[in-house]
């Protein structure tokens, strides 16, 4: 495989979104694990459904209105002040244990980032997660006003990289993503965290999974929508060895 | 209100979709609410991600794919005559039932729907449930091949009927329908189905809500888009009352 250019999507794959669960169960004792599946399920309704309606909102706006949603639903009440602290925690997200080294293990390749993510929130990201000296670019969907998997979001890596798609590699573990990048002709790698088999078992008998078993069950295997990746792989670290010649 | 048009959604608003969980229980028991629920998730889901992609098939399809996406996430087997058995349900639909009655005191009203279903989705449905006598004209949203909340999609209302935005009432349970609709520019009745109070009662002291409770937790709340109804209903029963002058 001839690639110049690895770009990574950020919420996810280089980001641990369950990194929230902390601030939710200190915030509301109880409730944690359920308003961080609620939460992400609906900002990521949130991107689609605004995309769909072309009435753009940039990321910090979805991120915040999923979680308003998300305290209403369960009938929790909110200051805004606790509103910014919860929040917050996205500028904030733990990095999967393998970024670091994967991304020191790729000098010789373009390394970018395109997100959802508003500019300041992945400033503010790469900042707090010191991945400034190891990406190149962090390409914000904002320049487009509209959301992944919009295809002009991924046209992206051309116009801002000069990355032809045929030599770009797009690694995410985001199914829906995987489908939007293929969609548009980019080469593909799917980060499986959850395999079929842990998710089977962890569904198994259950008439109740947990939040988090929902939310593996609705956005961690691979969608039915025509489009497959190129390469599948349980985690970053197994790029470096996909790119060696 | 001067209104000369009445527009339903048709699933989740006419027609129960929770009434597939006879055929999804006694297909997979155990697993049957589990099913019903991950399927309409990943159904609605598969709707706007093919919007957004500008990759659409038409909801047979997203129906058909998103039940397999659904089976296998659970680690479940099917073949062919078993899918095309359960799918079969979403052509036989239970109405809700207040439909008929609310219908019929309609009559000086042009009676439309305005659905995701195919053509042939929406003509069987009418004809197993007898509506083909209450309603003047189903339009799909096939015609523009993309889904709601589109706004090409609610331009149909007026390209097919006549009718002009303000003169229009249209008629859902779904959230994100109502906030389609509303960016559109028409008026909108919102049933609300689940109220609030109801909402986090279900929810209240759960550590892991029933998958009934998740989707009503994740679809049935109004949501946070900037874009509210002209009319909170509790059921179709209170749409002649409101019409009337």
């Amino acid at each position: 495989m001839t690639v110049s250019t690895v770009v990574f999507d950020a919420y996810g794959t280089l980001y641990d979104v369950q990194s929230v669960a902390a601030i939710t169960n200190e915030t509301f004792p109880g409730n944690g694990e359920l308003i961080t599946q609620l939460w992400r399920i609906k900002q990521l309704e949130y991107t689609w459904l605004r995309s769909v309606m072309r009435r753009y909102e940039n990321f910090e706006t979805v991120t915040r209105q999923s979680l308003v949603y998300t305290l209403k639903a369960l009938g929790l009440s909110y200051d805004d002040a606790l509103l910014a602290r919860v929040i917050q925690q996205y500028d904030r997200l733990s990095l999967y244990p393998d970024v670091v080294p994967t991304l020191q293990a790729l000098p010789d390749r373009k390394r970018a980032i395109l997100s959802n993510g508003s500019p300041a929130m992945l400033t503010n990201l790469m900042h707090h997660s010191g991945l400034n000296d190891l990406i190149d670019v962090a390409i914000s969907v904002d320049l487009r006003k509209t959301f992944k998997p919009a295809p002009e979001v991924y046209a992206l890596i051309e116009s801002e990289l000069g990355a032809l798609p045929a030599e770009t590699l797009f690694v995410t573990s985001n199914p829906w993503d995987v489908a939007g990048a293929k969609a548009f002709g980019l080469k593909t790698a799917w980060i499986e965290r959850v395999t079929p088999d842990v998710m089977a078992a962890s569904c198994a008998d259950k008439a109740q999974p947990s939040p988090l078993v929902m939310f593996q069950a609705i956005r961690m295997q691979m969608d039915e929508l025509d489009l497959h990746p190129d390469y599948r792989i349980r985690g970053l670290s197994e790029l470096p060895g996909l790119l060696r010649p």
